[in-house]
């Protein structure tokens, strides 16, 4: 018996929008669902892994219509205690920045049982695409996840902290806190030159890469006109042969 | 053409254990590879996707013997160099406490062209199993994830900062070092009863989770005789309903 066939929810982790980067598991989830309540970005190619079910676009986006949370939630139980196999696909990893905490919460009200297949996240796949690490022995023993924006606007975070040389963090949602995250870290004294790489659209066709520096990153972000999902990686730098290797993908494709 | 057929060197995630964990991608480079070099931990079940392959473990094992990190190197470079299709297999996700920044370094510098394929840490597995969430909205904005151990001995971290309430951190190599962390956190003044579940085998048949507190941590580590790798999750509990899923599962099992 498999754990999806005694839970009637499946949390799934989507990934960062490469089909090719669903688990195994996330893939046998899509083929046993009955509803798929997905977030927006999802992209198509991995909807179609369910052509089976019923999709429900459930997803928050930037500044355009959105379902609340509490409909998200409502919808979840009411799909879920008719006896539909429930798939919730979330892009990227349910446990990073996906509300999964206020979905479970409704669930376990419901008296409903579920699973969270995790994913991968977009910290993973963005730095996989510069050919670099997210921790390294000698420069950096610890990784900060953080985001740009919480429930009171932007983040505030332990900036000083992270104004160390060395430091590394991989910043969610940071495309509109930019100037606010420049601003801190300079202020607590982090070096100008300190490089900042921003990944739209981790691992999709689509995928931009733009390298700067905490002193730059202001101005190159608003001059790159990144309309996608990003997440800026700082700390990191691409590397010159990955570069050059994605250069000769691009041309041998 | 496939990015795998163009680059001599796959550098991929076997994910926390648990071979539906693996990505689509990952799968296809174990198909893919002539040799894979993979950790001691990688488990069989894994391995046994590249049937057509030469497997070589390189792994480093707690106390056990050991291949050096210049030997893994040299060795990878020397196969990747012979023409055959190799695929470096790493636990868990390449870019996290995986060394993966030494073995592209040495890629590189032999002129060896690569690709990164990421995978599920254990901070996601191990959580996922908890059915809880890295962050979440009110509690934290920010997640680390640290090391025991550095290459000092225990790494020093910004305990006076985790030591805040309702902050999330995922331990890896915890194990060793956790009357070190509980004392530095205690010392920094973190709440005694700050929740802390070390998960063994994240993932895998032989899951353990053991729930305690920041205060009982070393006490119940030392009694729980955990001897497979573990990741320390500090202020995360089990869900309650998730440890009465988990139980179900394995009766119906």
């Amino acid at each position: 018996m498999m754990p999806q066939d005694i839970h009637p929810i499946a949390f799934v982790g989507a990934g960062p929008g490469d089909p090719d980067l669903l688990t195994v598991k996330a893939v046998n989830c899509l083929m046993w669902a009955d509803v798929v309540l997905h977030d927006r970005l999802v992209p198509a190619e991995i909807l179609a892994l369910a052509p089976q079910a019923q999709l429900i676009s459930v997803g928050k986006e930037g500044f355009g219509p959105s379902v609340t949370q509490d409909e998200i939630n409502r919808l979840l139980v009411e799909t879920a205690r008719t006896g539909a196999r429930t798939v919730r696909l979330k892009g990227g990893d349910p446990a990073v920045y996906a509300r999964l905490a206020e979905e479970v919460d409704a669930a376990e009200e419901a008296g409903l049982s579920y699973h969270v297949v995790p994913g991968i996240t977009a910290a993973s796949a963005a730095t996989a695409a510069l050919g670099e690490s997210l921790t390294k022995r000698g420069r950096n023993a610890a990784l900060r996840l953080l985001t740009g924006h919480d429930m009171k606007g932007f983040a505030e975070q332990d900036w000083k902290a992270l104004a160390r040389p060395g430091e590394v963090a991989a910043i969610y949602m940071g495309k509109r806190a930019a100037r606010f995250i420049q601003g801190r870290l300079m202020m607590h004294g982090a070096d100008p030159a300190t490089p900042v790489t921003l990944v739209e659209n981790a691992s999709r066709a689509d995928q931009r890469i733009v390298p700067t520096t905490l002193s730059h990153l202001y101005a190159d972000l608003s001059e790159a006109e990144l309309n996608g999902p990003a997440i800026t990686l700082y700390g990191l730098a691409p590397r010159a042969a990955q570069a050059a290797a994605e250069t000769f993908i691009e041309e041998a494709l």
